[in-house]
């Protein structure tokens, strides 16, 4: 999930320099010095490209607002009638400003740590560029899916080719992973699930360059992990409404594990975090295969110290392990 | 889940007779009318009483206000502090108007159809009554549940004694079954999901008359059916994001299941609704020990008519399956 963020107060003094979100993912000068703060403060194993799942359907003229407190908002939200007009957008010119960012932050690296770059899955790109922004019942999309599933399909599977696009493009300009988000997988029946977003997690599989390992999180889909394994991701990310030790073993050893900390643990104190860390990574068990990740994104919040007592509590655990 | 409300213009009507939300819940009369609506629309098989889940906390003196469009929020929500202090309601004395909505909506029935009362759960009142209000991270609850978990099993002990004898009540009332909605647990993970909600929903069960069957409905907690059935309720209802073939082979017989068609499906049109009740019919796959329910409330702006069209398919597709 992001390490930046607000819960950093050089978060905050970048953003305000920025102006806006929206203008600080694209100067990759700022978004390189936010990806690099978390860095700075805390002992983390790898650097997490600062951006936002929403840059491609801004780059296909949807009109992206990034307002604080409002959550995302499209000024031209798409309707059924739109579908056939939307064009696959081309990663180098009109994302570029991502690009830029992982270039710069790769040299700045210098290899010391891995990149993790990232992207919306289709279904959860779709649920913003038709409901307009966040929704809570998500009734406009599932009309969509629903009611007209040619059309549904037609913005999937062209979101599809703009995802493996975009993620190959990171690929190309240095990241040393790529994760892909589905958000809203949680929101939708099994079979629909099926059939509106993972046959679509896929076919970017499919495409995606196998020269760095792929990370899939389908938030709320774990009545699913059996047929995300089966379309041959790297490892899965997980939230936190499954044990790990459960997880681990339905996956019989297919794919590696991230997750998956209850995000409102960090709001409490140095004890409970750490007895929570520990119960995270004994639900494991232990061995290789897991990437100790929160279940979700980091809430505004949080108190820095409490990120650094996760981290080292981590690293204190995986330290005893090797020595034991 | 709840069949009167504010897609029934008639419901609107009486809404506006009685000023606000929390005037309809406490004015027996008012209660009786609404719950009757749907009944005079369509052709359901059973009726539910018209309430909220947070009367209890409304009797025990936090102060509810129920404003549309806000939702549900608290004068005087509840700190680690209070909890020592705060009374087990007497369901007569506090929540007398809902057993007097009982009397009424019974007389009227006169038997024709059986009559569902209901409660939320410990863990899910507790949500509103330390966060206040409607949330989204459930930081305040959690951070009480982890930090300070003598103090919140106090709060959830009295909480378990208090709906037990309010659904005790309500089955002296007249009701012939009861419903628990436990429409929170699905932000807690496994582990504290059984620690901080399920153990509290076996103490209801095993504290309520067994003069009528009851349902106890867990949104977003199907990683757990199994141990929900250990607890030993008539029925479990379940959310969508199961297919209700794959709970059927979990429950086993050992209970009967109530669900689970996505609400959103109600916002299609009639030959989308017929298509997806059926696949939720078939998904059941027919014979004793079926409840066709909703996954989740209904939303304000579904087209009566859409409610017509669901029920009598499921009416005929009872009538085929006895037929063959």
């Amino acid at each position: 999930m992001r390490q930046a963020g607000r819960y950093l107060p050089e978060y905050r003094e970048t953003r305000a320099k920025a102006g806006d979100f929206l203008t600080l993912c694209k100067t990759p000068e700022l978004a390189l010095e936010v990806t690099l703060q978390p860095l700075a403060r805390f002992d983390l194993d790898a650097a997490i490209l600062f951006s936002d799942i929403l840059t491609i359907p801004d780059a296909m003229g949807l009109g992206l607002r990034l307002d604080e407190g409002i959550g995302p908002q499209f000024n031209h939200p798409v309707k059924s009638g739109d579908i056939a007009g939307l064009e696959r957008p081309d990663p180098l010119r009109d994302t570029g400003y991502v690009m830029a960012a992982i270039r710069q932050i790769k040299s700045e690296l210098a290899d010391k740590l891995p990149l993790i770059g990232f992207a919306g899955s289709p279904w959860t790109l779709a649920t913003y560029m038709v409901e307009g922004g966040s929704s809570r019942d998500f009734t406009k999309i599932k009309a969509l899916a629903y009611q007209s599933p040619e059309a549904a399909h037609q913005l999937l599977s062209l979101l599809a080719s703009a995802v493996s696009d975009y993620l190959n493009a990171q690929v190309d300009a240095g990241v040393d992973a790529v994760m892909i988000f589905d958000s809203w997988a949680g929101v939708l029946s099994p079979d629909a699930y099926k059939e509106f977003s993972l046959q679509y997690l896929a076919q970017i599989i499919d495409d995606l360059s196998d020269a760095v390992p792929n990370i899939v999180f389908c938030k709320g889909a774990n009545h699913s992990i059996a047929e995300q394994v089966k379309i041959g991701p790297s490892a899965l990310g997980l939230d936190w409404t499954i044990e790990l030790g459960v997880a681990r073993r339905l996956v019989d050893g297919r794919v590696a594990l991230q997750g998956n900390l209850d995000p409102a643990i960090m709001l409490t104190d140095s004890a409970t975090i750490e007895r929570e860390t520990q119960r995270v990574l004994q639900s494991y068990g232990g061995g290789a295969g897991h990437i100790f990740n929160l279940g979700h994104g980091i809430t505004p919040n949080v108190p820095p110290e409490n990120v650094k007592t996760l981290v080292d509590c981590v690293h204190r655990y995986e330290t005893g392990k090797s020595n034991s």
